[in-house]
Formats: C-alpha cells, structure tokens, sequence
C-alpha cells in the first residue's frame, strides 16, 4: 500500500503457537489484538497463522510468515514446560544457538523469591535465548525477544494475554517506532448502547456512503453483548494529519446517535457513571438480584471507585431484599420479586442504608425456568435519586445462556443509571 | 499420527477469509469452533490461517494449506461484495471456470421474494461455483461448496458465525463421516487452582514423558486467571476405546496434583461449592470488598444458585463494613480494612445477618495505589462455618492491572471456600 508520500508500510504476519488453539480449545484473541495494535501504528497485517506445539511445523510456519514480511510478531511458546518450543525453532530457524543469559535467571529466582514461592527448576529454561537477541523485559517470568533473521524482524512474546499487551506497549511499540517507515492510522470507537445495530448503521448510511468513497477514512459497525460501537478509521502521513480527519467524522457519528452514545474509545459506560458522579459529588450504592454482584463488580474496576462507589447488596434470595435492603414484605407480596415495585424498594432501601445519594438496583429472571408470571429475560432497573425522586423501566431481553443474560443484565442496569443520570444533570 | 489399527488420521487445515480480520477488527471464532469439531470427529487439525480479501494472497494461502492435508475448510469471502474472493481464487487454484447454477439463482431470488425485499443482481454472483464443486445448501443467502482439488478436499462456508455452524452441521460433518477415515478423540481435562503451572508441569513430568512416547495420548497445559488446567488427549478407534486411554490418566493426574484439583472438564470451582453446599444442605453468604460484587456474580452463574445462595454485601467502602455486616469499629481500628481479622469479621457478620450456615469474605488491594501499609496484590480471604469455625488466609498476588487482580481475587476466594468445604468434609 503507498502512502501518500510514497514510502510504503512496513508488511507484518502475526503467528499464535499453541495446541490448544489450533484445536479451538482455547479462541486466540492476541493475534487480533495484535493486528489492531499494529495497524494503528501503520504496519500493513497482511495475515496471521496458528500452530501447534510441533517444533518442525512452527518451524515451517516461521518460513513462510518471514517471506515477504518486514516484521513477525509470535506470540506463545516462551514458557517453561516442554511443550514451548518458540525458542527452540527461533533459533533454529536463525541459524543459531540457545544461551542462558544469566540476568534473566537472577530476575526469575527474584521473581519466585518475592512471593516467598518454591521454584521449580525448569523455569529456568525461560532464561534461554537464541544468540543475538535483544531481551523484551518480562511481565510475568517469561521474558519475551526480538531478532532480525534475514533482515526480518521477528518479536517473540509469551501468549498471556494481559503480559503480551504490556511487554508490546513497553517493549515493541517504541522498537517499532524507532525503526521508521512507519505511517499513521487513527482509530476512534463511538460507543452506543440501548439502540440495536441495524437502526446505527441506518442512522450512519449517508455518511458510511460519502466515506466509503474516499481512500483514507472509514466507518464500520461491530456489535458485542448489548453494546454497538461505530469505528471511524483514517490514514495519513503522521498522527496529527489522521486525528484531523477522524475528529469531525466522530462528531458527526455522535449527533447522528445522541442519547444513545455512552463514551469515546476505551470510556466504558463505568467511567462515564464514574464521571456523572464526581461532577455532582455523589456517592453511589446498588443492590443487586439477577446479576448477583455483577454490577458492583464492573463499578468498581474503575480506579478511584472508592471515592464515590460507597457499597451494596447482593438480595439474591427472596428472604435477603427484606433483611439486606429493607424492602417491605407487603410489596414483594403484591408484585413480586422481579417487579419495578421492588426494584424501587431495593434502590431507596440500599441508598438510605448506606447513606448513599444514589442507587441502582436491578432484578430479572435470568432462567432456566420462569420466576412466578414472569418470563425469562424480564429485567427490571430502578434508579433512586437524592430527595426521593425515583426511576424504573421493565426490558425484555431476548432469550440466551443464564451467564449471558447476567452479564446483559448488568449493562442494562450501567446504561440505565448513565441515561438518568445525564437527565438529571441536563436538567 | 499413526492409530493402532493402522489407519492414518485425516489432517485438516483452516482457513478464515477477512481483511477485518486480518486488522484485528473482528476477532475470528469461527476457526477455533471448526477446529474444536473437526477434532472431535478425530480428525488432526494442523494449524490456522488468516488471509486479507486479495486474490493473490488467498491463493497462496490456499496452496500452502491444501499442501501436506487431507481436509481443508475455508470460512469468509462468499457473500455478493466485490471484496468477496473465495469463489475466484478456489477456481483458479483448481484451474476450473466458474459456473452459474439455476438452482442456486432460483434459491436466492426465492429467499428475497420470501421476505419482500428487493434483490439486488449482486447477489446472484452467490451461485456461481467452481465447475464440479458439490453445493452445501445454504441458511443465509450464501451458499458453500466442497470440491476436491489434487486429493484434497477444500470446504467453503461463508463467514456469518451462525450460518457456518448449521452448514458446518448438516452439510460438512455427514460428508466427512461417509468420507470415512475418522477415528475419535477424547479430551478431559483436569482443573486445578492455587498451584503454579510449573509446580503442576513438575509432578506431572514423568507422566508427561511417559506419554510423549506414544502416538495415541498426550498431555498438555494451559494456564489462564490463576487456574491450570491439565488436558488429556487420546485418539483411537472408537469413542469408547478413546475413554479406556484417558479415564486410568485422568484418575493418574488428579492422585499427582491432590487438593489442587478443582473439578473435572466444565467443573468450575463455582460448580464444586454448589455441590459441597448441597451435600451439606447449606446455605451460603458472601461479603466483598475488593471484588466488589466478582465473587457473587460467579456464584449466581451456576443454574439453581438460589437453592444454596443466601446473597451477600458489597462492603466496599470502609464505612460500610461496619454497617453493612458489622464489623466492629475496634477491628478496622487496629488492624486496618485489609486485613484476616476484617476479612473474619465480615464473614461471620455476613452469616449471622442472612442467617446462613457458612460465608466468604473477601479484603485486599487492587490498587492503583497501596493502602496503608498494605501493597496492591495483597489479598485476604476468610470462610465462616457452622459453629463459629472461621479460617483465613493471606495471598500476594503478583502485579497485574486492576481488573485482573480483582478477577484473580475472586478466584483466589472461591478456591478458599472450595478447600475449607472439602477439610470440613473429609473431617
């Protein structure tokens, strides 16, 4: 692909080594990660491979991803039990030997030593690194590397994916960089939610139309677990050039959407709550049903949720609403457990508990069998406010695995709190 | 692989077709699905490729896959877009013209007339096929097709998940049963928890050796959020013959490996507390600080929860620690919010509110920053029984990103109360 001004990217093939890959037991999410990674860099992903744990056949594999190729990027194989073999077929495929570089055994014993573990010998293989290669430092115990085989670049990292996506941000991005010819390509996400993929794409139909006629920007619809996010994506020479193009294209996919936008990019609708909240001063607190705690959980993996995530309850049984959030035995008589009724007795019950300004609360029958008259799929959100002003809804979710319809649950319940919290604060 | 009867396995490669995603926009689950049910049907699946949509490099993509296989299955590039190629570079690599088929063209006018849409022409480019390519009926509009190509038997399915899974179903498997040549493999896996993967490699070493010296039953391990599973494969005639290899090894690994092993194949930990509780007839209350809520969520996923799941508290503010399952202000006190005595006290206050029989409690630190004297990784799980019984723990856990260590503390908890259950048990 030429650039603009005519230098071309750089070619990259992506390799994911593992059995249990190859043989679906495990989906492969690094290599798109990866691919993602690099495309934003202006890398040219021209494909991926995967393989087993068969050094002859990663070693065939290795042969062809390095033909044509600029940079390689490997991921698995680097850990310590027989079966990881990338440092071996690394090597042979470079022609040269495996040497123990004695740094990174005192950085292996220091790592067991710390936690005050045991370690087995045979971590100590880790440590063994094909003659040439430059270290790319561990996250966990494996260290991963890069060296140049036939003027091919090839970094090697271990298949953790949360130690792959550090040691790449830290190790092999600002390798990249340093090593020129690269373009770049703008990314930005407009997360939606409440609003099905299909009434997205139609809303965003004349502008999808006018970009797809130009060669260097591009809108595209990925849908996942209740959210649709549009991805605006633009090339140009350097980073400042592509933002240029992305950022009216994002404003305009935002008014198009309104109400039904939660954030920008990696703003998960928690941290758009987490900001509602702090504009205002608010503490939050939420009692939960259907989703058992799944709520609180996605609350507070935003860091700093102490300043304003002030607790709750998990009245999962019937008899815990009462006990747990002081939910009046007279309304669960007459409405039910799965009732906006009672997921607006939960919501002001946990925010006076915990002398919280606001609330969430969330019931629904998440199957396999029906709750009283209520069907599978029935969730019911309610929001308490400061000065008793109280918000519920009843949604209807399509029917899907119980863990599914937990985990939609709770993005219902996210999505609910963001929207009533943004009319308060509008009005 | 050679079986014992002599007859070699079928090998298979995959083949997904996207320049989505080759850029890492989507991410392919369709390769390691097909992976997983081609292996089922014993048939040896060799490795994965990734293509972009251009002609050429699909073509070479397809020439080396089809080199060396007995089976190779395309997904992707068969719709009616100018970017889907399968169908040209299948012919070519075949030296075969493409072919209209009116049966084909009557199917896809009749799936549009059926919904009173519009076709547009595009769409009939669906029914072109490789000339004696045999037609794989479709369930969108697109159909698939098998050819056999120098001894090779080349499968495309288009790329839609669902519509490649119902084909994959009616249309693949019965073909490659009447193909002949399957044999069956069996994979069991046994879970552990609370053991590093070198310490799980180590004792299971000379079995794994043992094992690499037949053709027929393998060992492999993965690790993924502090738990190491152990995957027995074999591979024999019959499913029944394949179950006589693996069940001695299964029963092997889990004498080698003890308390660490949690359940056996889909056993989640989550899985083997209900069954604890129910053999007990025990009811079960949770309090959470770190997890703030992971632990219930997980709990919840298990279909009858309510039968043993009492609920709990999120006590994730230190304030609310002594509201919400009073503890008292003595303890925070003097020995700080994470700490085994808090993580007590939440559990015997949370049991003795909801009434339950036993709880788990979970204290620690996710960071981003320390909290008093007390590092991120630090974690304290405590497990009240019956009769004022309460044990505790600490675990330093190694640094990671926040959510990873709230999701490795919640593991951390479970497999707490999993092996408190068990003493309780077997004492």
């Amino acid at each position: 692909m030429q650039l603009p001004d005519g230098a071309a990217a750089l070619r990259a093939q992506i390799v994911a080594v593992g059995t249990e890959l190859v043989t679906g037991d495990t989906v492969d999410t690094n290599s798109a990660w990866l691919a993602g990674r690099l495309t934003d860099l202006g890398i040219d992903v021209r494909g991926h491979a995967t393989v087993g744990d068969h050094e002859h056949e990663l070693l065939t594999v290795l042969r062809a991803a390095t033909t044509g190729s600029d940079v390689v990027v490997v991921t698995g194989g680097l850990g310590p039990t027989p079966d990881d073999l990338t440092r071996f077929a690394v090597a042979r495929l470079a022609g040269v030997a495996l040497e123990r570089r004695p740094a990174l055994v005192d950085d292996i014993r220091a790592y067991f030593a710390d936690r005050g573990r045991e370690m087995a010998e045979t971590n100590l293989v880790q440590a063994d690194l094909p003659a040439g290669a430059q270290v790319i430092d561990p996250v966990g115990t494996a260290p991963g590397f890069v060296l140049r085989v036939a003027g091919v670049l090839l970094v090697c990292l271990p298949g953790v994916p949360a130690e792959m996506r550090q040691m790449t941000e830290r190790g092999v991005v600002p390798l990249l960089r340093r090593h020129g010819g690269l373009s770049a390509t703008v990314r930005r996400t407009v997360r939606t939610a409440g609003i099905a993929e299909s009434t997205v794409a139609e809303r965003c139909a004349e502008l999808f139309a006018r970009l797809s006629r130009t060669n260097n920007t591009q809108l595209a619809f990925y849908s996942s677990r209740g959210e649709t996010r549009v991805r605006v994506t633009a090339r140009a020479r350097d980073e400042p050039a592509a933002h240029a193009l992305t950022d009216p294209i994002v404003a305009e996919v935002v008014q198009l959407l309104g109400a039904a936008v939660v954030g920008l990019d990696d703003e998960g609708v928690e941290s758009v709550i987490a900001r509602q909240l702090q504009q205002r001063g608010w503490t939050l607190a939420v009692a939960e049903s259907i989703t058992g705690g799944g709520v609180g959980a996605r609350l507070v993996s935003v860091p700093g949720a102490s300043e304003w995530f002030a607790g709750g309850v998990i009245a999962y049984a019937t008899a815990s609403k009462p006990t747990l959030a002081g939910v009046p035995e007279r309304v669960l008589a007459e409405h039910g457990p799965v009732s906006e009724e009672t997921a607006a007795a939960l919501a002001t019950g946990v925010r006076d508990r915990l002398d919280a300004d606001a609330a969430l609360a969330v019931v629904g029958v998440a199957g396999p069998t029906t709750q009283g008259r209520r069907r599978v799929g029935t969730v019911c959100p309610a929001v308490a406010l400061p000065a008793d002003v109280v918000r519920t809804r009843t949604v209807r979710l399509s029917p899907r695995s119980r863990q599914d319809l937990q985990q939609f649950s709770a993005s219902v319940a996210l999505d609910y709190l963001r929207r009533c919290l943004a009319a308060v604060q509008g009005g």
